[in-house]
C-alpha cells in the first residue's frame, strides 16, 4: 500500500469532468470540481436528479461533443460495471467509479473491453456518505479528511492512476492506494462485518418486549446505530463481496461458538479463562482502530456532565471547553427515559481531563468522572 | 412491569443508609444520600477506597452500633450473594444489591436466609456507569435520568419495596419494576448481546493489516465503543447470566446461518429477498429503542458541518446552533486521517434541520446535506 504521493508528480485535473449518476457522492465530487472551475457534466437515468444538480451549481448536461479528460460512474452497484464499459467505449477519457467493493465490477469489465481501453479504468472508493442520499445532500465538504482508496489492476496505466489521485487530493481526502481485492478484504472487515453485527443485534430489538427495551442504555444505541440504513443498497452491496463478507462471517461464527462453549463453561468454573481472553481480544480490538487524523491513538478519558435538555445549554458548555482549553475529541449526549436532564460525555485527552473538569466545576457546572 | 409510584405512598427515606463496597456505584449513591443531610455508613474490603470515599464526603466509618435503615449492596457481581446474607443476618434494615444480573444472587440468598430475612432483600439495577470505576470516578450526577430496574421476589415486603424505590427516585433516577428472571432475560438483549457483538467484531481488528484498519470510519468505530471494557467484570457478569446470554446467543447464531446462506446465494440471484428481509429487520430494531426522556422517538436527520480541529470551534458552531435555536440531539464527530479538519455530525429534529443548514451556512459554515 502506498500513501500519498508528492502533489507535483500527479497529472493535473483540468477537466471536463464527466459525473455519470448524480447522487450523494456523483454530486458531491461535481461541487468539488466546479469549486476549482473545472468543466463538469452530468449525466444520470433520472433527468430530475440531473435538473437538481444543475440547480445546485454541480455542472451542465451533456452537449454530445463534450471530450472529457476523467469520467467518474457514481451509479448504484449494480450498475458499475455496465457504465464503466460504456464511458471506455465513447470516450478517450480515464474511467474511475467510486463504488464500495472492486473486484468484481473489475472482473466484468475486464471481460468485456480491449487491455488498450482497460489501461483507461483505475477504481477507486471514498469512505464518505451517510445515511442520507441523493443529489440535495450533496456536498463539496463531503470527503474532508476522508480516507479514499484507489484500486488500480495491474494493466492500468500510471497516468491514469495519477490523475485519479489527482481527484482525491482535490476533494481533499486522504489517498490510499490497494489492491483491488484486499480492499474488498478491508471493507469487509472493518465496514461490511460491523453493520451486519449492528443487525443481528438490531434483529434481537425488533419484537422485543417493551420492558426489555426499556432498559437501553448508551451502548445498545451505539452498536446498533448503522442498522438503521438502506436495506437496497445494503443488499446490492452484500452481493457483490459475498466472497469476503462469508469469509469474515465463518471466522466470527467459529468465534461465536468459543465464545457460546466459553460462558456456558463459566458456571462451573471451568471457561473462565477461555471467556477473559476472548473479551480481552475485544480490548486489543479497539485499541488497533487509527485514532484522529492518521496518528496513534492517544489515551482518552471520558468526562461527564449533567446539561439540561434545551437549545443554548450545550453551545454553553462547549463555550466553556472552549474557553478553558481542552479540545473535545468525541461527544455522547445520553438518551435516556426519566428527568429531561441528558448527561453529556466529553471525550477528551488524558492528560487533560482533570484540568477540564475543575474549570468545568468552578462554572457551576455538575459533572462526574 | 410497574412504572413510578407516586411519591407520596413511598417509604420516606430518612437513614443510616450503610454502603457495602465503595466502588463507583456505591460512592454515587452515597454522594446522592449525603446531599440529602442522610447519615451514611460506609464499607468495603479495601480500607483505601473507604478512605477515598470518606474523603470525598461519601459518609463515614461503620462504629459498630449503627443500625442502618437501609443497606445497599455495591460488590463485584461474584461477592453479591454473600455480602446480602451478611447483611440480613447483621442487620434488621433493608437490604438491596445493584448488580447487573439478578436471578442467580437471589437463588443463593434465598437458599441460605430464612423467609422472614428474605422479606426484607429486595434487589435492584440502575442502568448506569461507564469504562471507568472506583470511587475518584463516582458522582451524585450518576443516575439521572437514568432506567432503575427494581427486581423484588414474590416474598418481599411491601414496604422493603418501596424503600427501594425511594432511593431510586433520590438518585434522579426512573424506577422500572420488574420480575428478577425478566430482567435478566432484558440485559442479556439490551446490554450483555450488544456488548459480545462489538466484542467479536473488534476481535476481527485485533490483529489485522494495517492498511485495512486505515480505511476505517464512524460506523466500526461506534460498534465496537464498548469492547474496550474491563475482562474481569465482564466475565463475572455473564458467568452470572450464562442462560440467558446463551438463549440470545443461541437465537443470533440462527440468524447468522440464515444471513450467511442468504449472502451466498445472493449472487446467483436467489438470495436477494432473504437478504433485504434480514436488512429491513435491522431497520426495525433501530426504530424500536426508545427516544430521549422515554417518549417515541421522534425522526431525526444528520446535518455535516467541517470544523478545524482546535479548541473553541466546535464552541463556535454549538453557540451559533444555540442562537439559531435548534436543539441538537446527538453529536458524533469522525475521527479519519487525512486533513485536520473534523467533521461534525449534528443531529436534530427532522423538521428543525432546513433551518438550521441555512442559519449556519449564513454564518459561514461549511456544510452538507
Amino acid at each position: 500500500m502506498t500513501d500519498t504521493t508528492a502533489d507535483d508528480a500527479l497529472p493535473p485535473l483540468v477537466g471536463p469532468v464527466e459525473v455519470v449518476g448524480t447522487g450523494l457522492i456523483g454530486t458531491s465530487i461535481a461541487l468539488v470540481c466546479r469549486r476549482l472551475g473545472i468543466d463538469v457534466v452530468l449525466r444520470d437515468t433520472s433527468a430530475k436528479h440531473v435538473r437538481t444538480a444543475t440547480g445546485l451549481g454541480a455542472g451542465r448536461v451533456a452537449t454530445g461533443v463534450d471530450r472529457p479528460q476523467l469520467v467518474v460512474v457514481a451509479v448504484p452497484p449494480a450498475a458499475i460495471a455496465e457504465t464503466v464499459v460504456e464511458a471506455l467505449q465513447r470516450t478517450d477519457a480515464v474511467v474511475t467509479d467510486v463504488g464500495s467493493v472492486k473486484s468484481a465490477p473489475l472482473a466484468a469489465v475486464a471481460r468485456q473491453v480491449s487491455s488498450a481501453d482497460l489501461a483507461r479504468y483505475v477504481g477507486s472508493h471514498p469512505m464518505a456518505g451517510s445515511e442520507r442520499s441523493g443529489p440535495l445532500a450533496a456536498s463539496a465538504a463531503l470527503f474532508d479528511g476522508r480516507p479514499w482508496a484507489i484500486t488500480p489492476h495491474a494493466g492500468a496505466g500510471a497516468a491514469a492512476v495519477g490523475l485519479v489521485e489527482s481527484l482525491v487530493v482535490e476533494c481533499g481526502a486522504a489517498p490510499l492506494r490497494m489492491d483491488p481485492a484486499e480492499h474488498d478484504r478491508a471493507v469487509a472487515r472493518i465496514s461490511h462485518l460491523p453493520h451486519l453485527a449492528a443487525v443481528l443485534v438490531a434483529g434481537r430489538l425488533a419484537a422485543a418486549p417493551a420492558e426489555h427495551l426499556a432498559l437501553s442504555g448508551q451502548g445498545v444505541r451505539d452498536v446498533t446505530r448503522v442498522a438503521a440504513s438502506d436495506p437496497a443498497l445494503w443488499q446490492q452491496i452484500l452481493e457483490a463481496n459475498s466472497d469476503a463478507v462469508l469469509d469474515l462471517l465463518g471466522e466470527v461464527r467459529a468465534d461465536l461458538d468459543a465464545l457460546m462453549a466459553a460462558v456456558s463453561a463459566a458456571p462451573s468454573g471451568h471457561g473462565g479463562p477461555d471467556l477473559v481472553d476472548i473479551l480481552a481480544r475485544g480490548n486489543a480490538g479497539t485499541a488497533a482502530i487509527p485514532g484522529k487524523h492518521g496518528g496513534p491513538a492517544r489515551p482518552t478519558r471520558s468526562v461527564f456532565v449533567s446539561v439540561p435538555d434545551h437549545p443554548g445549554e450545550l453551545a454553553r458548555l462547549f463555550g466553556d471547553a472552549g474557553e478553558i482549553g481542552v479540545n473535545i475529541e468525541d461527544v455522547h449526549i445520553d438518551h435516556d427515559p426519566g428527568r429531561p436532564v441528558g448527561l453529556t460525555e466529553l471525550v477528551v485527552e488524558k492528560g487533560r481531563a482533570e484540568h477540564l473538569l475543575a474549570a468545568l466545576e468552578s462554572r457551576g457546572w455538575t459533572t462526574h468522572r
